[in-house]
């Protein structure tokens, strides 16, 4: 029963959550739907596995083949998060992950993207007024195999030599559903959980640790092996009926074994990951990165940020 | 039952074949396992969906966690290799697949480490002489995607131009068994077969549209989602008896339409990999490179192969 | 003397030739100049080195500062590049260079940025006749050292394969300006001069060797060192007047002596670049790949384009 | 006269000071050269323009065809940073510079290829004990540009969370002699001087801003063109002997003029480098990293780390 989501949504589907258990969820329709969750109790919590607190969730399905459906994923997403943001002037951008493993990459592809603006407020007055810039700092901490520091404790150090009003964190999540996979973004204001994302970044990252407001925007990249197997046996056992589940639970026991040997004994994690996720990165960081720049540079439209962030 | 194997040896596995269908099999045991696979007839071909040859396989689990192992593994590789070789002195590498795909890449990532000498025969030969260099040459033909070129024609292109008395063909393979990926190659006198691979090379690539004799080099670096999700389902009927295959012909039309569910509607084709992929492709293309210079470059010693291919 | 340009224009202004010397140039001046040269006999052939035939050059300073500029940039060389093309319908396009050399990566960067179209016209032929496009194939040859195979004869492979009406040949090049660095574009229908570039690619790829029209593309991205410091102490000599020159004379013979000290006895090639040649060598494919797609996909407007083109 | 240097050792060679002026130096011959230099008082730091301190510079010209020589470069290299660190054992590694910027990325690219140990103390202590590893963290802080943020304030930030006894800062160079690029290794107790470096990494990073020990571990990779220029000028005035001073002063306030239409009116900075800089920069990261490998892992023999470090 141990499957790994990082999407609010997803947890309180899979449980059939509502209201009654402290799950609140309302959805805007539209080209590019939104659904909004609130974890209200400690209830809902322990039941999704998430912290209490506002999750938005974002669907862009079809968005790379489409160039209009595209700007509009954008301008959704820059709207959902300019709510998050709360009118916070001075923000911290911080890509968690891994650059050198194509699934984990998302965040500091995103951070590639952004228009760093901080330095320019002192270097270039005139330009940061006229173009009614935000102030856009960034960090990409890599993870504690490449630094042996805790993530958590460099971005807290950048953090204080900032000053920021909020911190973006962006991420790669995993999720349950492979329809999910680089088309759909959760954006919230709960930080980071320890132990989520694709690679292991540890140490919650949060209000509490942060002492300012953090918001993290994931995206899910991979599905579990584990998940998607477990996901298929389920369903079988569910069409099954009385008889199925009273034959079934003489070998439920042995399961997990099956799976096991299913999944080959391999010793790293498996995922599974669209074939041509390397190129769904790529579009999702710039999804991401015009969304953000939108929100925090709201003085700039569309055609100034393409030519600001360059070939 | 479509289940997607570019593996002889796991053909004849899952079919149980054996020597009375036209598959032989020997495996020499060790460190360093090697299983040699014959298919010595239509019969055989059929049942496997491979073409009549010969088929070597190398099984390298554990050679990335152990220096030593590794070194045995790449000199096990080099001498199956030369067997294939039979002595060929001018040697075309190709390698195919799509650098920009992670787990596509392998091909040119290992033509990217070979020692290439063609040209040096001319243009230093002495050194050429000195070493006892063989005659590498190598080509990187991208995907059809990125040329509109089919790449076996400028494979026979390169050939026509070189002259070479073999052609090695490195490629990605998907297999079976997730224990495979990144731990097998498949040394093959069959060519590369249309369709297989992790992308999509297309027309046959073997010593017939090449006029002289093809070596494929490859090695799994992703399983079939589709097909490590049928294996799964198909050892749970296995287990349940007569009286469950009974009731699962019931919904086994049904079946596909369960795991299309599962893998959830999804475009694209899904791949399963080790969370650590980009890493393995990079150590796989390592030992693939030196085997072959080994292989190729009869005079040169590990040191001199290491000192040559650099940083 | 031996001062190393790759642009007609510069050796002709170099040595101060003229309609006499069989030199022709014309230029239209505008945001965008272009100078036309056309080198008519052996004469200007031998004074400038280059054979003889047609030379335009585009100048675009300041393009990359300015988003307008830029598209007036790529619309100037879309349409030079059109009157070069004179109808080809079918055209194979390849990029020299090493990948892995910043300053030689110009050509193959732009074949990343193509819209290659010839296998679509058999895959998907409606959507081929709705955009109408044209039929574009694309080569990488990679250089000498990577694959042992003369580059002329893999193009002309290519070439057999593809049977166009021209060949596209892109290519970074040498010029003695600074300021003329990623900011000038050479179309030529002489082809490649052998030697010629930043690495050396050796044979030359002309419409001799290919049996087809070959239009070369070159942008400078390095000043030979050596080129630049003969050139500042020619002009201080220049400014010595006789006296100067007189006494010059007596150390002239030792002049090389001194430059060679200065650029210090190392033994690989010295070359000038601005500091921010990465970037420079991005933001000079896009616009070439860009004009390239509007002179080969004559039916597709910008948006289309970048569009197509991806992330 | 403003000729850019970031070695002290060049700094004194072109003002040829001595002990008089507090220059102390002394020269250890051998296959691998080192120099030794002490700036003792303020005059002699005035005159060259480098802090109070000591600086030591290994010479290894060759050491990239010959493996021999590396090797004997790596082991002299290891040994003076070993002096420098005096014993420190939890050392905090910063690799300056633009990763994406060719000739700026070797600090980035030296903290790639570090055995980064300072987690595994309690994650796997016993192989911590066993390797008799030392306790090394890495940071790559990014450029201003990229994050906002003043480097010496990340900096310091990372060294508030780990406490280290020892900073090693890793940095690109600007150097007067080609002969010495990518060729010569200056290590130095005085930090990094602002400004200098092959980008611009603004604030002073010391012992007094960090107040720990900073050890500076600087490679040039480019010349300044200007100075390139500069010095071939002066050679030539040096021979013309007084009658050519006294002519030479008449044109010599317009000297910087004729550099400046020789440099091309080029807004951006020019650099001169070796042709092969993006292999030399891979090379020379290697170089580094193993040597500081060696002195901070003491426990380590070349083939473990090659082990601990290889793809």
């Amino acid at each position: 029963m141990n499957l790994r989501t990082d999407l609010a949504v997803e947890a309180g589907e899979y449980r059939q959550l509502g209201e009654a258990d402290g799950f609140l969820e309302t959805v805007s329709a539209g080209e590019i739907p939104v659904s909004r969750v609130r974890i209200v109790n400690e209830n809902a919590a322990r039941l999704t596995g998430k912290p209490m607190g506002n999750y938005a969730t974002v669907f862009f399905n079809g968005a790379f083949s489409d160039d209009e459906l595209f700007d509009k994923a954008v301008d959704r997403t820059a709207e959902v998060l300019r709510e998050f943001l709360k009118g916070a002037k001075n923000v911290l951008a911080v890509g968690l992950g891994n650059a050198e493993m194509t699934a984990d990459a998302l965040g500091p592809k995103v951070i590639d993207r952004l228009i760093i603006s901080r330095h320019l407020k002192d270097q270039l007055p005139e330009l940061y007024r006229e173009l009614a810039l935000g102030n856009l700092s960034a960090l990409r901490p890599g993870v504690l195999g490449q630094t042996g520091i805790e993530t958590a404790k460099l971005i807290r150090a950048a953090a204080d030599a900032v000053n920021p009003d909020a911190i973006l964190v962006f991420d790669a999540l995993a999720s349950r559903r492979v329809k999910r996979l680089c088309a759909t973004v959760q954006i919230s204001d709960t930080g980071i959980t320890p132990g989520s994302g694709v690679g292991n970044h540890r140490s919650r990252i949060d209000r509490n640790s942060m002492e300012v407001p953090v918001i993290s925007i994931g995206v899910p990249t991979v599905v579990d092996a584990a998940t998607l197997a477990v996901d298929a046996l389920q369903k079988i056992q569910d069409r099954m009926g009385e008889e199925g589940k009273a034959m079934a639970s003489s070998w439920a026991e042995d399961e997990g074994q099956e799976l096991r040997e299913a999944l080959g004994g391999y010793e790293n994690n498996l995922v599974v990951t669209p074939q041509d996720i390397d190129a769904l990165i790529e579009r999702t960081a710039k999804l991401l990165s015009e969304a953000t720049n939108m929100a925090v540079h709201g003085g700039l439209d569309r055609e100034q940020i393409d030519a600001l962030t360059g070939v």
